[in-house]
């Protein structure tokens, strides 16, 4: 951004917003109807306390959307007709089945009234928002090409130049040219498993994992295999077994902090798997989402292997902005090369130049690593205070994370989580219980909190009440 | 493409593809295991019913995609395990074949000293950067939430209402709850395919067509069947054949200004065509994407068929930015809560929010109307011209469209499109030649052109030189 650029008057903007929102809601209760004449500008203005050429400004801008016409001479008027509007937009379903959905729909679909302590991200305030508010006046300023082109096919060459650099650090020599943008890291799974799987394929998740890779799975109609998970990772020995009895294809697993328990891989268990992986022509996609809320850096299977089994991807997401979509891959140059075709023919070209611009900025800007460092800080008190408070409801975490912001705890007595989240769902409070997380539905007796999204006491009150509701 | 060029013979193509996807369906359910012996040429010649010459054919590009192993003197045999799923030649490279992502790959990844009359979009600065600026700094003062979160799964309300609005205008009766977010309208065709399509199905697409409809169903592992186009639309008696024979599960088309010819659908065929598909129950999906630089509306299949069997889809890649990355689909109610879930499975919610709020701006803005029409004008003026001086080489439209900026010139002399275009990327012009349109390769005496990106008189240099070294 140009030091000293004309920054827009955002009271204007304000203002032409506020009175466009006020003849959209005299539409909404009938007050204006179509073919009504809207109130004269000057009129309008007068009511509204704004100058005439804010309501000119209003005006236009809802004609430009078509919600009124202009009819020269004689003033503006509302269209024709308006759509019928079902109510199934407002409200997710709340009967629909706890499948790997249950969580997703709830949670993205969710009014700002209801709680989440069951989503899987960070309250938008949280978020590096004052970084990203930079960004963005920056991009204003970007190159026409930036703005209106669809951009290389593996996505911006200095984002990917960015992203060879974090992983030399890590000790992974892979060169932009081996880094893949994509739309988000779910979708770079995705690609993956179109590139790789066929239908009838066995896959290997951890059991609990994230609940949205069966879902993916589904799609691709392969076979599920879970592989329990233990505090340093999944457990080797029936990984071992699984690989031979199953021959699976892929293996899908967290790096850093796992979702939901927050454990890490320990430096053994990440050997073992390589090791058992490469005996059996097992790929590996090691999702690093995670990777900017550990305190300190742990084992990654990418880095010890070194990008010959092991695809890794990411996004940012969780710590950057889940609006901004963006993700990435990294892999064999020949499969980089096959999964950029793929990506060309399922959604021509990669992700947004505008995201990865914006992206690339934020992580540039210095307030972007200090925030990350205040807000690992403001995590670890969050954990400790939420612990505390569900261990007051004879809720346990199976074990205390590095870092992040899940907690995995065992409910009391045996009481079943989905009881407890359609309870809780009623009160408005979506929580995330243990079966869809787990593939062989043995997470019964878990929730997934985040103790990011804690911070109403009425979180704690419904859930005691839900506890007690549940069955023992 | 009835009247003069002869068309190819479709059937041989599609009949070695059946006998592929039998032997693939073997291989899917068991009958057939890895180190297995094929059936005989000749045996399985006469249970397909079809000539030794094409299960001979068949076995050959099987073998080339590495499922089976041609043993010498002793026949084929199932390959070891499946390989990846290739859909082209991993090189990006100028000698990469000529297929469907020749003009993808070229285009996307060409460097800004390239000339690209063979590309599918307007220059940059022909683009209304001035609105999307003014979007980029209003976006700067957007809700925290806006910024951060992922959205809602279906995407910006917002936005859909002004989707439902335009809609309603076209007499299409779609509430906002009907449309979907995508992240670009190729995903949300990709999407569709998904939920309604199996490897083996049948898909019709017009011959010639949007080349990456090609790509995209090659990705879906389906028999694409082609249709010859008409100045008036797909020929409605080859497509009631088509039909008939390969009973398809789906057709895929462009409203408004046809992809690669520029031609429009006449009333007639698309009552037709709605008439047929109803009898055999097959979905179309209606492209709409070039709608922006129509003069005057032309007939839509959703409009007569009002989204029972017709989906809509759309993008805003052509008029506003392909960079900010944001398309639609609107459908069946039903239909359109089993794709949300496609959505969030395979890409985690829907297109993002920052980009629909840019989109949902940028249209409002009213030097965005303004913008639209200047451009239509200047698009009929650089048509005229770019056909006059195409017309001294010898190349001359087959039609002159109503709008848009492709132009579909069929080259002197039964010179070869392929060659042709291959000696102007050794002078770094990117051509789209024929064939990568036509799923019959009937196409190799046609080029298409890009009439905004050719204000370079160096395009009409190379093109003189390149026709004349192409074998005539």
């Amino acid at each position: 951004m140009r030091t000293g650029s004309p920054l827009p008057e955002p009271r204007n903007v304000t203002r032409t917003v506020e009175v466009m929102d006020a003849i959209r809601q005299r539409m909404a209760d009938g007050r204006l109807s179509p073919g009504d004449r809207l109130p004269s500008i000057r009129r309008f203005a007068t009511a509204m306390g704004v100058s005439p050429s804010t309501v000119v400004e209003s005006y236009d801008r809802l004609a430009a959307e078509g919600v009124i016409r202009s009819r020269p001479g004689s003033g503006f008027y509302v269209s024709g007709s308006l759509p019928p509007l079902a109510l199934a937009e407002a409200e997710p379903r709340r009967d629909r089945a706890i499948d790997p959905f249950w969580v997703s729909r709830q949670s993205l679909d969710a009014d700002a009234e209801m709680l989440k302590p069951g989503c899987g991200w960070l309250p938008a305030d949280w978020m590096p928002n004052a970084a990203l508010r930079r960004a963005i006046r920056r991009l204003a300023h970007a190159d026409d090409a930036v703005l209106a082109d669809y951009g290389s096919t593996h996505g911006s060459l200095a984002l990917r130049r960015l992203l060879a650099r974090q992983f030399a650090e890590e000790g992974i020599a892979a060169g932009a040219d081996q880094i893949l943008l994509t739309g988000s890291g779910t979708q770079a799974i995705d690609l993956i498993c179109r590139f790789l799987l066929r239908p009838g394929d066995a896959v290997l998740i951890d059991d609990p994992c994230y609940f949205n890779f069966q879902a993916l799975l589904r799609a691709h109609q392969v076979r599920i295999v879970g592989v329990p998970y233990t505090r340093d990772g999944p457990d080797t020995a029936l990984f071992a077994e699984a690989l031979a009895e199953h021959r699976p294809r892929l293996y899908i697993t967290n790096a850093a902090l796992h979702n939901p328990t927050g454990a890490t891989m320990s430096p053994q268990t990440a050997h073992r798997l390589l090791k058992a992986a490469a005996a059996h022509n097992v790929t590996i996609v090691e999702d690093d989402i995670f990777a900017g809320f550990e305190p300190d850096p742990s084992p990654r299977l990418a880095a010890l292997d070194g990008l010959s089994q092991v695809i890794r991807i990411g996004s940012f997401s969780k710590t950057l902005s889940a609006s901004v979509r963006c993700g990435y891959l990294a892999a064999r140059p020949d499969w980089v090369e096959a999964l950029v075709d793929l990506q060309v023919a399922t959604n021509f070209g990669g992700p947004s130049p505008v995201s990865a611009e914006l992206v690339l900025a934020t992580l540039g800007d210095a307030g972007y690593r200090k925030h990350l460092e205040g807000l690992r800080r403001r995590l670890a008190r969050a954990r400790r205070e939420t612990a505390d408070r569900l261990a007051a409801l004879g809720l346990h975490p199976w074990l205390m994370p590095r870092g992040g912001f899940y907690l995995w705890c065992s409910l009391p007595d045996g009481r079943d989580a989905a009881n407890v989240a359609r309870t809780a769902l009623d009160e408005r409070v979506i929580l995330a219980p243990g079966n869809v997380f787990s593939v062989s539905q043995s997470a019964a007796g878990y929730l997934r909190f985040n103790v990011a999204q804690m911070s109403d006491p009425r979180v704690f009150e419904v859930l005691k009440r839900a506890i007690a509701a549940a069955e023992g």
